[in-house]
C-alpha cells in the first residue's frame, strides 16, 4: 500500500456531495477509500457503498469500510477498517476471506505489540495529530511515535489523524507508507488537486527512501 | 414459530443485567430471543450475542440479532431480524444462508404486499400498539390490522409493540403466531412469570384454532 488513502466524512464535504469528492479525490490520485458512515441506517449505507464502488471500479482503486462488516459483504467492498471496539480480527478475516484487505486501528502501544503477530494489511496509526474530525482516539501518536512504530513493526503503516499538505513530508519521512487524510481532501477547495499533491509528497518520501 | 418471542432493551431490564434478564425469560418459556443494540461497539455487542448464545444453547432457543448481520455472522447466532431500514432482504439471505431465520418487519401495507413474494421465515407486524420503547415507527396496526394482515398473508406473524398480559389474548385471536414482546417481560418484576403467563395465553388460542 502506498500513496493517499481518503477516509469519509459526508459532514465535512462542504455542499458537495460525498459521492462528487469520492469521484474529485481519486481523479486527483487517491489510491484507496474508506467509507465511515456512524449514524446512517443500514440500507443507505449499503446504498451509498454500493454506488462508491461503481464510481471506483474504473480507477481500479479498493474500497474498504469502516467498521461495518455486514455492509462490506453486502456491497462487495474489496475490505474492512477495524477500530479496537470493532469485530475482532480474526473474525473479521473468516468472514471477509483471505483477499480482503484488513486494517486495524492501534491507539496504544499495546495495540501495536499485538497487532504484530495478525496478518493484518495494514495498521492504521491514529491519531498521528490531534484532530477534530474523530474525537473518540486516544493520545496523538505524533511523529516521535511514529518513528517509533516504524522501528518495531512488520506491518505497513498507514498514518491519520491531522494530516495536511503542511505536514505530510514529515509523516511520510517518519516511516507511513500511506497518508490518510478526511478534511484535508473532504473540505479542500478542490478535492482533486489537494489528493494530487498530497500524492506527490508521498511520491517524493517514497522514491527518495529508494 | 410460536409462542413468545423477546426483544431485549438493556436499559429496561431494572437494575438487573440483560443476560440475567434472558436466563429468567428463558426459564420462562421464550422460545426466541432478538437481542436489539443500537447504541453499542460492535464488539461489545459481539461479546454480549455470544454470551446470550451460550445462555442459548441448552434451552434450545434460537439467537436473532436485530439489524446487524456482521454481529449475527460473528457469534454464530441463528438469525436477523430486518427492519424496512436494514439490509435488504435478499442480499441477507445470500450471506446468511438458507437455514438462518430472516425476519422482516412490516409497517405500511406496501410492506406487507412486497414481503409476500419473499421466503421470509416471519413477518413482524410493528407496532401492533402504540409504544413508547420504540419511536421510529409507522402508525400501530391495532388488532384491525393485524387480522387484515392474517386475512392476506402467507408469511408467519410476530405482533409486536405494546404487546403486555392485558392484551396477549386479543392479539393472539387477531392471528398472531407468535407475541413479541419488549417491556413486558424486560421491565417485569418477574421475567420468568411473565413469560409463563404470555405464553400460556398464546398457547391457549394456540389449541383453539385447532
Amino acid at each position: 500500500m502506498r500513496g493517499v488513502y481518503l477516509v469519509t466524512d459526508r459532514g465535512l464535504c462542504l455542499n458537495r456531495s460525498l459521492q462528487d469528492v469520492v469521484l474529485m479525490a481519486v481523479r486527483g490520485g487517491v489510491s484507496y477509500i474508506q467509507l465511515r458512515e456512524k449514524d446512517l441506517p443500514t440500507s443507505d449505507f449499503i446504498e451509498e457503498a454500493a454506488a462508491v464502488k461503481k464510481i471506483l471500479l474504473p480507477f481500479q482503486v479498493p474500497l474498504i469500510i469502516n467498521d461495518r462488516m455486514d455492509v462490506a459483504l453486502a456491497c462487495g467492498a474489496d475490505g474492512v477498517h477495524l477500530g479496537q471496539q470493532d469485530m475482532p480480527y480474526d473474525k473479521a478475516r473468516k468472514l471477509m476471506g483471505e483477499k480482503a484487505i484488513i486494517g486495524l486501528s492501534v491507539e496504544t502501544w499495546e495495540d501495536v505489540e499485538s497487532v504484530e503477530k495478525l496478518d493484518v494489511n495494514y495498521i492504521g496509526v491514529s491519531p498521528v495529530f490531534a484532530t477534530p474530525t474523530k474525537t473518540d482516539t486516544k493520545e496523538p501518536w505524533g511523529l516521535a511515535g511514529l518513528r517509533k512504530i516504524r522501528a518495531f513493526s512488520r506491518h505497513i503503516l498507514v498514518a491519520i489523524g491531522g494530516i495536511n499538505i503542511s505536514n505530510a513530508q514529515a509523516v511520510a519521512e517518519a516511516g507511513a507508507d500511506c497518508l490518510a487524510v478526511v478534511s484535508a481532501v473532504c473540505s479542500a477547495d478542490d478535492p482533486a488537486s489537494a489528493a494530487t499533491e498530497l500524492k506527490n509528497i508521498m511520491d517524493e518520501v517514497t522514491k527518495k527512501r529508494g
